[in-house]
């Protein structure tokens, strides 16, 4: 007896060393794509929360077998702050060569964001298959919507493209649905991100603890290099180069909503007749005083949104090739 | 001695159940983020080799652990053929306001692909910090090099930008340190990246098997819906807006390139002198035939890249703001 013991406690002993073995090379390989939690979406090195990453710091080998021990018993007591979602809502416009291509794009950024809900809104009467196979694609979390931007706010065929603000009809959308889905006490961060510009990782970083309308610079935007909110001496100013007495002189880009805020406004949206540049405006101020803006970004001192605008392509040999008879092949999708 | 050795048994018993416990809980966390290898970057869903995505399958709960064990143990008897490296070559131009939001932009999709290693290479006399900082802070694995186009390579301040090819210097120092730092053998896949396309996952997966060149058509490119390789009942034909009379009409997100071909051919180089629509042609020409060409993307009928244009932004405002004395805070790096 005294010897099978040892026996069975041998064996036992040499098993559980290869299962500690895998386990230890299973932590080490998985180290990186800790904490991104939604999807294992993998966060990128240098934007996790401090807390988290100091944290994460001790998961490595066997200091990692005892933090992932700590993790799993020691939770209630950590109780690191749940991830808010993060609905973004896009609004996109069909007939334009490049909607694919922008779409496929900003879905690889958003990929990388944990807890993302992605709302896209078509400029039309019903949702279209290939906006739909961009997103079921995507594997990014989404909805996808449509609205048509009535007749006699779209201007007429010679009429400048800034005489309607754009997007007004997706955007409000898209806050129906969010006030017809979500519960009043439910954390989040809404933020509205058209498909062409350009997102630092962490520009989704700063965004999280967001209370009630949080802000940051834009690049690229009004003609400026940037433009947004800036502070002094306790003075607090927008810098901006159009029409700097609007009341948020701010870009679409520049601003992220808390989802309790907003559903605490049921009737803030964006008015589709609003003067060029007024927007923005036209929603923030259902929902909180200039003042009242929660400075990001240090303090709106870094540029993590870029107005990047996508050319429309000139399709010149195309239109002759199509003259020819030789255009391009249309069964492949572009 | 008897009941010492079963206490010891006993305790090392459950000190090992909560090790496994705490590993069954890792690896059902961590199973996304598998086979992405390189960094723990994470696999898309659906575009993972069906060899692996069969494998991965198994790997769930105290499967999972089991196909571990098998992994680590069976690694030899599997012998999953090895990530191919993806050098990426791209070329940056600096003093363009979108620099930084382009290459942000991009390195957002080449975080997503497993094994990559993006060579940058500026043209300037020596790296510049914004782009050092951009590369740094991207996660992804890099390489910052310069490479001045000579003045006479250039064109005057008049000539128009088509003169001579973009971009011919860069690549070729980007050539040459791939054939300094890379044995002969070595797999590899090589493409030529610019900052301002767009490009699908799915894309780098296709390039994957490159024995010698590999070919898929682009979208919105030479004023064409897309430009590529076409194939009808045995006969091969290139669809092209412009000059089809080219040796290889293909645009220079069109093809990649195994490693080993290049290392082969060790003088095989971009003219930087080729007329007009030709400088995929000097360098290609150099490598194979164009009946050589290996089709891929579903023998090139899905377009999985597109020749997106960034606009250069208008900043009127900005000039008017500084002529005032108020122009964007210089210190802030757009």
């Amino acid at each position: 007896m005294r010897l099978r013991l040892r026996n069975v406690f041998l064996v036992y002993f040499v098993v559980s060393l290869v299962g500690l073995f895998c386990a230890l090379r299973e932590l080490g390989e998985s180290r990186g794509a800790d904490f991104g939690g939604f999807r294992g979406v993998w966060t990128p090195p240098g934007w996790a929360e401090p807390a988290q990453r100091g944290f994460g710091g001790v998961q490595r080998g066997l200091g990692g077998i005892l933090g992932r021990i700590w993790k799993v018993w020691g939770e209630p007591a950590l109780s690191l702050p749940p991830e808010p979602e993060r609905p973004i809502l896009t609004p996109s416009f069909p007939r334009r060569p490049v909607q694919k291509a922008e779409l496929v794009r900003l879905s690889q950024t958003l990929l990388h964001v944990p807890a993302l809900h992605w709302v896209v809104v078509e400029d039309a009467a019903a949702p279209s298959a290939l906006v739909g196979g961009v997103l079921a694609a995507s594997g990014v979390s989404f909805t996808h919507l449509s609205a048509e931007t009535p007749p006699d706010l779209r201007g007429g065929p010679g009429a400048p493209s800034w005489l309607f603000p754009r997007g007004a009809e997706q955007r409000n959308r898209a806050l129906r649905w969010l006030r017809d889905t979500r519960g009043a006490h439910e954390p989040g961060v809404v933020y509205f991100a058209d498909d062409d510009n350009t997102y630092s990782l962490r520009l989704f970083e700063e965004m999280r603890s967001t209370r009630g309308v949080s802000v940051w610079p834009v690049g690229l935007v009004g003609g400026c290099a940037w433009s947004g909110r800036w502070s002094r001496g306790g003075v607090v100013g927008f810098h901006t180069g159009w029409r700097p007495e609007r009341p948020f002189p701010l870009d679409m880009a520049g601003f992220a909503v808390a989802l309790r805020l907003l559903l605490a406004h049921p009737r803030a949206r964006f008015d589709p007749r609003a003067e060029r540049g007024f927007l923005e405006s036209s929603f923030l101020g259902g929902l909180v005083t200039p003042g009242q803006l929660e400075p990001r970004a240090d303090n709106c001192t870094q540029v993590l949104v870029w107005h990047t605008r996508t050319e429309k392509p000139k399709l010149r040999q195309e239109e002759q090739l199509q003259r020819q008879g030789r255009g391009s092949d249309p069964d492949i999708e572009v």
